[in-house]
């Protein structure tokens, strides 16, 4: 029987104007996957290089996170664009961050969209398929996506392979979307509720609602993220729980 | 005997903010090789992939035109950089437009840099060897540069091939700097004019500066522009000329 | 009787990296507004105060041209944002060009949207609400707005004095809405037209659509541009037939 | 006798991209001036703007805190400018954010240059000068700066107001400059060494360098910072001393 395993991804890279957003050097320790931003919603040039070289020392697997053009809003509006600035856009930020990738001897394997966009290509069709032309123009590299919404559907009808994620602290609601950050049950707060999670993708690729319904949402990496020393801090202790269970923390790659 | 032939390159994809600064299709049914923007002086990844995709289907060579990150400047103002987040930025940015030029078939052949920096490192050594550590972080592409000072052997010391250019338009001073635009002989007015200077780097790579030395400066490639309608019109009118002399326009690739 | 007197308005200041959209010195001599932008669609603070002097020294009233914060989209991008951030956006905008007027003995007198945001506040009520917000923070000045359509509704209610203009060369449907620019008979070609367009709305502020249906618009100012050298011409034109008939040219103010 | 005061400041409203840099609203219980960002180095509109109501609320007074316009680098690094540029930069943020303060009902009050642009006018004449014009032409609002450099000099010229500060946590050496932070003494480490730095600028507007030397810097404010936990509640210990030996924290104004 091979052993268990499981991708854990989380959004670096996102130093902006001198000023960490995330304990990047702790962070790189633990995931094995690296959403690492481009410039556009977050990052400059050296700042997203500093991150790549560090990610490429400790064999963490470098994700484009593709966002919308907007340092300003931390790519967190919603902007309406023409399809074809947002594939080009894409396509710049994908082909920018390669060249730092392939600078540290590596490369982008993934891409997964942030902030608004994320969101927004859960049902907005035509920046979907936008996205999507833009990674394709780019090359056939995986696209990590929200599971469900119209973003999952047009990637595979264009032939790109879906990676599905889930949510390492977030509760869900029985219809799979995530439970409001406006309630107080939004967040699992505790290492063994997450250890929980993660462990149940690692083993069935589902995760459970609040209210007790399975839902299959065949999630090969799981979202964590390192904005708050705590935030970090917990995640220590999972990996620390995971590795005691022998579940390897590895890329989908 | 071989035919003679020259290399005419000129700064395309400026447009910024829906706003063009040359004109660019007119430009690329003339000159050979394509200086275009990426987005750090001018230009914005869609107006880039256009000008992009134009320039591939004339067949036109494209060069990655890199600037310092000023748009608000044009890239005209000297910036104090770190030598490290210079040379990321350089490879940032030939890696966005290399993406896009090669989603339109083509790749990015050689660098050139813009404005500020390209008259910085001519005397910087610091930002002349970022530049070039920048390239090198890509690949070993030509760059292309004002002959004579500190960047061009640092280039070729780094094992870059270093494509020199000379000015189409501009009077040389004995000491092969140009002519302070100030100066009221600083640039060549007429067509005749400029068709000589083209000629003479064709047929020996050297310029007659105005007071009739003779400045060996062995140019591969001649710099034009295309800001103005009439620039763009005695640029039409020295081509037609060449065409007439059996004089190639053609890349120095 | 007294004279009739229209005010004309034109977008200016939108030099973007060194590159001018318009021939703001030729508008300066024509119109007696212009809206000039603040940096966030389009301009930076130094072609910006040049263009605030120049209109000072003419005596053209200044507005200031608020738009989104999207120089990489010219402001034309429809952008989602909470309230309070757009309000934020629109004061500080408003405060940065009346610093700069006041610098040059003006003032900011009235506020334009611009592009995308223009648009939007016709039927998005939360933004014609946070712009109407951000003027009123910044001082009870009119605000100038397509007639019909939320912001002029929200825009009266919260006290500020709207000023409604009508477009001097676009052809209207008979809902008072601009016929669209993808049918040919969009734009009004001859300087005859715009002139009976100009008279019309000096005379009764009414426009009249392709149809023949006169629309009551209650125009007070006419939206002219120079973003062409036919389109600067044609006005030249246009100005002269109003001085010949003794119409003034004259702000709203 | 009156009682001792002094003033303390601090950079603020350097929020970027929804990522804060200081912890605001911790040091707007400290401090007595708040030099707040602009949306050049750092900070939009929004960020600033909550920044300028939390301190008008407490009473702190209002600083313009401008710098290059370079997000990217956060303002740190020195970049060649027209004079006019920068005298209209600074015009432009000094409006951007008096807009804001007065709409929050207090207004800016004095005028603190950041980062690389602090640095360059103790020595550079000509941007000196432009920064003064830039001030200036708001309005005769006092400059705080670094005491010596030509600055201060161009500044008093030009009947500037100009506010000398000094460092609550660094070293000087005997010549009135900061000891460089690559030495081990570069900064005070403990409370009581800040306090007595306080106590002597409150009681005497001098500070004494390394080596013993009494440095008459005639400072009327000085500089903290709360960038890190650790900076925070340092601060919070000095201030809570100053408050039991009766010294007033209280604005130059």
């Amino acid at each position: 029987m091979s052993a268990l395993r499981i991708d854990l991804n989380a959004d670096l890279g996102e130093t902006t104007a001198g000023n960490p957003v995330a304990d990047d050097a702790a962070m790189l320790e633990m995931v094995s996957s690296a959403n690492v931003a481009t410039g556009f919603h977050a990052g400059d040039a050296h700042s997203i290089a500093q991150t790549v070289r560090a990610a490429a020392e400790r064999g963490v697997v470098i994700g484009a996170h593709v966002g919308y053009n907007d340092i300003a809003g931390f790519g967190r509006r919603f902007i309406e664009y023409q399809p074809e600035e947002l594939a080009d856009e894409v396509t710049y930020q994908i082909g920018a961050l390669d060249a730092l990738a392939r600078a540290a001897g590596t490369k982008v394997a993934y891409v997964k969209p942030h902030g608004a966009m994320y969101n927004a290509i859960v049902h907005h069709e035509a920046q979907a398929k936008a996205v999507v032309d833009g990674v394709k123009a780019f090359g056939d590299i995986p696209l990590m996506l929200l599971p469900g919404g119209v973003a999952v559907d047009i990637a595979e009808k264009n032939g790109l392979t879906v990676i599905r994620e889930a949510f390492a602290d977030r509760n869900y609601n029985p219809d799979g979307t995530l439970v409001s950050r406006t309630l107080d049950y939004a967040v699992l707060e505790t290492p063994e509720e997450v250890t929980a999670r993660v462990l149940q993708v690692a083993e069935t690729g589902s995760v459970t609602a609040y209210d007790g319904t399975r839902l299959d949402v065949d999630a090969q990496s799981i979202c964590t993220h390192g904005d708050s020393q705590g935030a970090v801090d917990m995640l220590r202790n999972v990996v620390a729980t995971l590795k005691d269970k022998g579940i390897d923390v590895r890329s989908f790659i």
